[in-house]
């Protein structure tokens, strides 16, 4: 109900600042018999990991994560699993100078309205560095979907300020420090990347998760679609503007006839309605974009007021991302796999056990 | 939890199908003292209703509303609020003959393989009827929020098919059958759904709504953002696939220069966040886009299969909307006036009672 | 979060005051495949209905439900399912005089402080009008539970006043009015309501709940466990003042040698602990009892004070149950009932599919 | 939803296993602006600590907390509170023996139902040990009910097996071991449970909960009533059997005359009610009684299964409460104080700022 928990029955709940001792997460409702180590968890935190590439902040977090319970003798036990990282690498001089500014773009004003006080080191609550939990609680979410039902979540990064990716190859991604699936657009993003860090400038991208081999009929009509559940989770994420499901936007222009993915005896002829159809899987890959915008923080002087309501000029001298979108795929695979794994829970609660034999529909497209 | 309810304190649950005996909902959590007629409820309905020009489904509902319980003596007690819609003009024979089809983009496969089962007629729960009740449910929150907190929640098209606006003119929205904004798109519209009419066809459409002079500080952070909220309510709305907050998938190939909104003594510089930063109100417009695809229900045959795995060509002859688009402004409207109802009491319950003084930016744009 | 809903996969959400329009819920979270006609809910309804006998009110409501949705062709379909039913004999003029009176015992004062508003006929919300709808949602409950799980769940009056029951004979409570299942009890109880009624006045009640068959494992450790939820119901019910699971408070005095069930090969050797251990079912009988409190209507006056602050004598002339425990037992069957279908369909969400093969201990005593 | 968790807007979610590395658990939804320091939750801990006197169990754990977040400059921020408690005196060789058994009246055997596996080491989740995040918990929401409505929320020990309190005296609970207010009572409690540590044997008890200067009008009507959430959270505890609200199971045999609490200009007569009506405050002291079952860790052999099937004798040797009675109090007070104060703030939001002048009755008995 505070707005940091997750989940309906895979739940995960979080806590942390960015200069605070440590972020922590309880993951409420994975079923028992799942093996999971910290290493499991660990390999995702090291994909979002800061400080791996010159295009990313420099700030460099262990980020160890520490499994308190929930799981023995190497496997889930069903109650809940606590999840520890602590910082370790806060500089929290950094920020002082903007303790009562309100940096344009960033949640200090609003965070100031709501609450009437914030922890304003590296952003506290609002920081990015609060993903790191999701990621973890992800990681375990991803694990169970893959060993326990053959769903396996991916994601990539399609745009990159201008620069639009024009193919997908899977195995490209973890080769540059992009998560770019395009091998031949990678020189252009290192440059570009390159002249934005000159400028002190930054830029916005698009990110697509895709969920695979997901079992039709899950998520629930009228308000709990899987679809808007999927644009809860994802349009949680810090920065994110837009979110997309198949066509998304485009559907704006299509007609019907263009729209409306028919279905052959081979499967699905196309996957404009990115696998949901009245708000449920229709056992088609789950295609989802996202817009993440521009980082705010800037060497760039930008223009606004203070605590008291003076004009104050805002620079931003930390170890910022100039490009959050470029660690934000990790992240977003994490949400979609949150929610897949909840409704997949509350399908077969829902169910009550009743058992149907309707044919399934080859995924095709 | 089953999908069909909507808001933690201000909470709307809705049930029936499209050929049942009635529609109906539940407000729970409105608060005592709003002067609340049928009337008030009626006037958002009949801007929704079908059949009010040759644009939209011929269906003819009444859609009268009866309030049974949650007000006494022309005031809301905060009790619950029941609301009831009878159907009056099912013709049900119309789907007899699509009972066992799987509908190309329609919710029929996805329901079978979720339920085992469904009512075939009308598309039975995926119906779009079933916006009714949001919109009933909305009209209240839309007054309580006007009343009491001087909120106002308004929207139009911003895109039918090809044509964009080009100027909002909240004057205008009442005048054509579109909620177009634009006068001098109307002619286009007109001619646009009168060939697409003849063809058959139907076509996706844009959406944009707009809250003014809502307060700074509403909506919790990380998971239960404002903008991930409002993002859950959109997109859970039929046929939406796509969701934009601000500057939405604009800000893809935006600079952090650009993007930003600077704060002036005379309030923010411009609105790319659309009015939440961090997940939080900052008290400049609340705007969100979405896009709705075309109706699937189409006349021109579609390939597809039936329950029993055979091929069939789908027709659907049925009274139906070439352009859903057209009548979802009142539904969009709504889903925004009940995440912001729900958030604002939220934020009283948060807050506990305290109270601050942090100055407060004006608006701008 | 109103409090108007019980349950999370399977949840019910009512409406309606005593003298409104009408009385409703919506049960959402049913499973499809469940055979549901109106007479199923009309027979449990049917128990609970005032005016059968001298000893309750003589309100003669007719209590015909209506379901509005989320049943085709004589089955549920998985959608939420619309009761309804119109109140028809309120005579409202009774209660004009108490309209600023805050009856001693009764929520007014409660209301009043809550909402600064109430609808004084008839006890409006706070009427025990309202557990109608539980009884009727219950019903549901209890038909999915006993035809897919092979659940029975039964109660009886425990106790009346002085007289407490000396055997339970499942077949003698149909048998007589009270839902007593002691017929050797029944005379005296009669005499005794009978010598009450005359002097004006109430008395309390106990009843028990019982749940037959009941897998084990059911039920969530820590904060939702199986007993907390059944507390939970239980003392929800209008007049509940005491919830006891197994041996109750009988266990403050027990030695541990005594209060343990020990396990044999043959079953269980006791319940004291009344099915649950750790909040998750053992396979035992569910056993629960409530301590249901006197009418709080009397007509014996009563000091009291009004919305004013000035003394006033309370009298209350309208038509009341002398002791609201003899029409509880279906009340208390049916929450009873709400839990266990809830916890049935959360566990097997929570397990995720996990089977394992602990060998079931025969349920003994 | 998979039960770790408490509250809705004032919501804990614990986790952690008896002899696992620690404890932990999120308070989220604590208003910002609390002074809090760990000192302040420490106390309340010590005050449940084992190892206190020869009456309780000998395992000596510093139950140290930590706050990882949520807390800046001293002050709460609004954001969620983390707290961590290491374990640090698990002797684990002392369960190894048992690991295949189910103990008698322990969570052994419906856990194994429910999970298909246990950590069976000091009882894994279903330990004792796990109401310390609950008193640490309820420290910070009777602080900030102190702090901010002035409510007090206070507990004694009622009863010892056979020995019942005859009066009250607050300020004599922190002068023994038993947080007994009746010093007349101590000598007799110690002779008994010399007694019953000779005889390897452990005896129930009887806790009472009193809140004071509660605000009238706090509850939700219907399911959530003040008393059913009480109901909830007390049963909750582990080992609780019953739970009674003011005259409890007394007012079975209460007639309506002798158990409605008459209102005076003075106050109210009695307190029958325990301090709520129709499920709402009415501003008299809130009081619950709650049962204890006695220990089920005893020396005397007990006969049951084993995961195999087999008969075995249970005799348990590793160092045990021989009353959980004696340190509940605590922890009965924590979980009224997070009722309290989750319908505190769940009132602020639901009444959405309405103001109402209704007079308050002085809470007399």
């Amino acid at each position: 109900m505070s707005g940091n928990s997750f989940g309906k029955l895979f739940t995960v709940t979080t806590f942390g600042e960015s200069h605070g001792l440590a972020l922590g997460c309880i993951v409420d409702g994975c079923p028992p018999g799942l093996a999971l180590t910290e290493e499991d968890i660990q390999a995702d935190l090291d994909r979002r990991k800061p400080g791996q590439s010159r295009f990313t902040t420099q700030r460099r977090e262990a980020d160890q994560v520490k499994i308190l319970s929930g799981v023995f003798e190497g496997k889930t036990t069903g109650t809940p699993i606590g999840l520890l990282i602590e910082n370790t690498d806060q500089r929290s001089k950094d920020y002082s100078n903007i303790k009562d500014q309100f940096r344009p773009a960033h949640a200090d004003y609003s965070y100031m309205q709501k609450y009437g006080v914030r922890d304003y080191r590296g952003g506290g609550r609002s920081s990015a560095r609060e993903t790191a939990m999701r990621v973890a609680a992800g990681a375990i979410a991803k694990k169970y979907l893959k060993e326990f039902f053959g769903v396996e979540v991916r994601g990539y990064l399609s745009q990159l300020g201008p620069i639009a990716i024009e193919s997908v190859d899977w195995d490209e991604i973890a080769n540059n420090p992009f998560f770019c699936p395009d091998a031949s657009k990678v020189p252009a993003m290192e440059e570009y990347m390159k002249a934005l860090g000159k400028e002190g400038n930054s830029i916005g991208a698009k990110i697509t998760v895709v969920a695979s081999d997901v079992a039709p009929g899950l998520g629930e009509p009228v308000f709990d679609r899987l679809d808007a559940d999927i644009a809860h989770a994802l349009m949680s994420i810090n920065a994110v503007k837009g979110v997309e499901i198949g066509a998304g936007f485009d559907c704006v222009a299509q007609k019907g006839t263009e729209h409306r993915d028919e279905i052959l005896p081979e499967g699905f002829a196309s996957n404009n309605a990115g696998g949901v159809l009245g708000g449920i899987s229709t056992g088609q890959d789950i295609v989802a974009h996202i817009a993440l915008k521009p980082t705010s923080s800037l060497r760039i002087p930008g223009r606004s007021l203070d605590v008291h309501g003076n004009e104050v000029e805002v620079v931003t001298t930390g170890r910022h991302d100039p490009c959050v979108g470029i660690r934000a795929t990790p992240i977003a695979e994490a949400m979609l796999a949150l929610v897949l794994m909840d409704h997949t829970l509350r399908q077969r609660g829902q169910n009550g056990g009743v058992q149907h034999s309707i044919p399934v529909i080859p995924k095709g497209h």
